[in-house]
């Protein structure tokens, strides 16, 4: 079977919170080219990419039924099947992502919290218990979690990303500046806010100067 | 001149992570070979990289001096000059980010927080002071800021965005989930927490296929 590129796949949830739009503004059907436009796209990719994920596809004139496309972009997705997440380091950054409503909506569930640090676990700000980081590796394994959140200083992150491919964690989210270590088999995603400022400054500069 | 792309310059805050670590540890010199082994990259990829960066360039034998490349780089990401930024939304992630220290690495300044909540202004629970929205246009026309980070929700994420341009920001940084209408002339970047999700799903459905 053909695989879907990483660009296209991170576009999908773009065109999941447009088709919504739309869907609340009871819009009932849309065309490829229309998403293309309105997300500044190139319409042949649009095309080629709905054309991956939906079945029923769309209609010469008509184009796609939009409550259509959204079950079908949501179960590609995964949307559909929650999966459960751990997160540790309950630091600001931390606890802004535990706090965060729309991870449901993305299908992601944050069960467990963990911090080293015995006044944080003790506050429990943020609605969810937080645990101490030894009691990990039997959590992850008893409750069967697969996916790692790391939002500990950079110091820390490897040490914790070991910890967690002990436990039994398959995939990781490093928000941690820091370039994580890992077996082939685990699955990294890293979070660079670093790169993403050195791409808006870039750009930034290249305004200013044709200004 | 020719341009440095997306993805390379995306690349180097990783280079520059870890050539602070090198120097940190007490190396001096280090090939392109081996920093592309550690990072996992292809070598033509960052040898191509570094000579774009670097003007004194690589020795056959000893490869790059390392604090001159630390140099070179933090100054091609203009890590040196600070940049001024306004951030608008100072719920969970704004506190996150107005509390994180490591912009002033990155050459990010974060010099005025607004939240149209009267309690968030009033509580300052963020060391800076917090200004209601309808400041922003006076205050950012006369620090001369032209960074917005927008950390609203959704719904007023355009208001936000459409408010900013008004104001003179040429750069915005979006960490809410909602595609922003812009004009050609400014540059965004969103921050696009479900677009990440969705790849490091799919990995993870991919390892745990395998197994």
């Amino acid at each position: 079977m053909e695989e879907i590129s990483k660009e296209s796949l991170q576009r999908l949830p773009s065109y999941l919170r447009y088709l919504k739009q739309l869907h609340e503004s009871n819009v009932t059907h849309v065309s490829s080219t229309n998403i293309a436009e309105r997300l500044y796209l190139n319409p042949v990719s649009v095309r080629k990419e709905l054309a991956f994920v939906s079945v029923a596809g769309g209609k010469p004139k008509t184009g796609f039924k939009v409550v259509e496309l959204i079950k079908e972009i949501s179960s590609f997705l995964g949307y559909n099947n929650v999966k459960d997440a751990v997160i540790v380091g309950v630091g600001k950054l931390g606890s802004a992502l535990i706090g965060y409503k729309g991870f449901d909506a993305y299908g992601l569930k944050i069960v467990a919290c963990f911090d080293n640090n015995k006044a944080i676990q003790s506050t429990q700000s943020s609605d969810k218990p937080v645990f101490d980081i030894h009691k990990m590796p039997d959590l992850v394994n008893r409750l069967n979690v697969k996916i790692g959140i790391i939002t500990v200083p950079s110091n820390s992150a490897q040490e914790v990303c070991d910890l967690m491919i002990e436990s039994g964690i398959k995939a990781i989210w490093n928000f941690s500046p820091t370039q994580l270590v890992t077996p082939s088999n685990i699955a990294v995603k890293n979070e660079d806010m670093a790169a993403s400022l050195a791409v808006l400054s870039k750009q930034l500069d290249k305004i200013l100067e044709n200004e």
